[in-house]
């Protein structure tokens, strides 16, 4: 299959984010996808294909334009107030607080559209943020044309933003995105898999209320792991989205069996749903060896996941999510389009 | 009028605030409460009396009891993790997010309940906020027991504090339990005069819906300060509370005559109200010379400001908030207690 990337996911590259009362290095480094890269050619999974560049409509699809265009400025704003350091939030509107005036502060802008202090804004996070943005849509294309499957490399990673908030290393929603775009494209149904360690909280609230875009999401109960706050299982939609949005949440430590179990309810969701096209929301932080998440998947399970995911029959877009070990995040990403491959042909 | 004070507020001293992108030394430091304390005492404004301990009862008629409990164990939760820094949340429940379960990660809780990372949970917070509250009821007993007044020096301060949630530097809100104490007592009617340079998020959201507390505030406009997401002044209460709330936000840069017009509108509404107690949420950080707010008063407004308050002809409760130039914040504060004595004998 088709590997969208571009070696310009390096312009957003944080220095620290805000941890337990501390600033400590990013976890959600550059060399998380030139290891995922090295593997996928290493390997020989596919040809290498540089992204285009689409206009911010299809992004605005999904997200609030006011939350685009701070989020485009936003750097150069941070920096003309004399700031050389990595923009975090400090302040932020809780219950009861205002969200229909945007003020003038900058400070209270960056609080109003983000939900954690561990997403630091660089002096690249935008143009990375749209680049992983366009290599969703270059690989959305490429299925909406007829190809089984594609692969995004996507970097920063999309599943926690929301309409119009970022956190949790995330910007854009690429999924999300990428989901829109085949809708737009005639699509009927589409399904979203997310099988990121955290929970989709971003893709989750976009299509909440809808009923075209089917959301499945496998990951640590929320009550223990972040992102704390979505990602229960009696969150199941609302309004025409009722019964369009399932979680499976498992404990911290649950390995392999537990982990397909909840699969095979989510597969079977997706077969009743009849979706067009399937993206997957492809976290490998769900391994044994992740340094900031508790499943305990080993590597060969990541062949059996690529090898259940084809089983569906489905046209499949992959994007890049999560996954901190590094050295083994590219064998791990391989091995699930190499299952997909030869279930798939 | 007698000031209710104890030199164990100290116990309340946090190391660093999170603040445009990096930790900083804390603003709100024990020596604001002993330079004010000091300033009293050499003016010989009133006798200070040790305030006495109350039963949470009268803090859990405006703050849920949960987030008490949260507060009242934080810290040992904290330290049992490993920790020894102050705790600083990283990660909230912002637009569409769950806030009716309770995570289990402590991280979570304290995101929950927090609207910034500029307020330290320390060993002594939750001491020293209960302290404040007790100080704060100490002196509305002595109002309601016959005097015109008496000065409440709490610290950490409170109206920025809400039914649950902490941020800008306050836990508990002083004013609001002193004021709802008030009204257990058999007052009919209170209002509460918030003249700190931030609005008093906390307060308004805590008696919102309420028209037997009115509350009135003078504060920096939140299109620009702190604390941004309330303060403007089309919030003017809501269901029973509608008309009952008033803000009058001011520039940056406000001074003497645009403050004073103000204070003078706030001040017809409260007569018209016709309260049986006011509670005056006293921040100082109006001052010219204030390290981290904009408003321009010279130090003889404050003479003015207390002999405008004493023109109510209210039984007046004195509640410390801000004031960040520790040199002139008690000279300040003596200020207002003389003019107010001046005119109310
Ligand atoms: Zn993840
Ligand atoms: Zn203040």
């Amino acid at each position: 299959m088709d590997i969208f990337y571009s070696p310009e996911h390096r312009a957003h590259r944080g220095e620290f984010e805000f941890f337990r009362g501390e600033l400590v290095p990013c976890f959600e480094k550059p060399e998380r996808a030139d290891y995922i890269h090295a593997a996928l050619v290493r390997q020989e999974l596919g040809n290498i294909v540089a992204p285009g560049s689409f206009p911010l409509d299809a992004i605005e699809r999904v997200h609030a334009p006011r939350y685009l265009r701070f989020l485009e400025g936003a750097w150069d704003e941070w920096a003309a107030l004399g700031n050389t350091r990595d923009a975090i939030p400090a302040v932020w509107p809780i219950r009861g607080f205002r969200h229909d005036v945007e003020p003038d502060s900058f400070i209270a802008r960056l609080g109003m559209y983000s939900f954690d202090s561990g997403t630091p804004f660089t002096a690249g996070s935008w143009q990375a943020a749209k680049l992983g943005a366009d290599i969703a849509l270059s690989a959305q294309r490429r299925i909406a044309g007829g190809a089984r499957a594609a692969f995004a490399l996507s970097r920063p990673p999309g599943h926690h933003a929301g309409a119009d908030f970022l956190g949790g290393y995330c910007f854009i929603n690429n999924a999300a995105v990428a989901a829109q775009a085949f809708i737009d494209g005639g699509a009927h149904r589409v399904a979203i898999l997310d099988v990121d360690y955290h929970h989709g909280n971003g893709t989750q609230s976009i299509f909440y209320g809808r009923p075209d875009v089917l959301f499945q999401s496998i990951h640590g109960d929320p009550k223990t792991e972040y992102p704390f706050f979505l990602g229960h299982a009696d969150e199941t939609g609302e309004g025409a989205g009722a019964g369009f949005n399932q979680n499976y949440p498992l404990p911290a430590g649950s390995g392999n069996d537990a982990w397909f179990a909840a699969f095979d309810l989510a597969a079977s969701r997706i077969r009743a749903h009849a979706p067009d096209a399937l993206v997957v929301s492809l976290g490998v932080d769900t391994y044994v060896g992740d340094p900031i998440s508790k499943f305990r998947l080993d590597a060969p399970e990541y062949l059996r996941m690529g090898d259940a995911i084809a089983a569906l029959g489905l046209p499949t877009l992959f994007i890049m999510e999560g996954g901190y070990a590094v050295k083994e995040i590219g064998d791990n990403v391989a091995s699930v389009l190499r299952g997909f491959r030869d279930r798939a042909g």
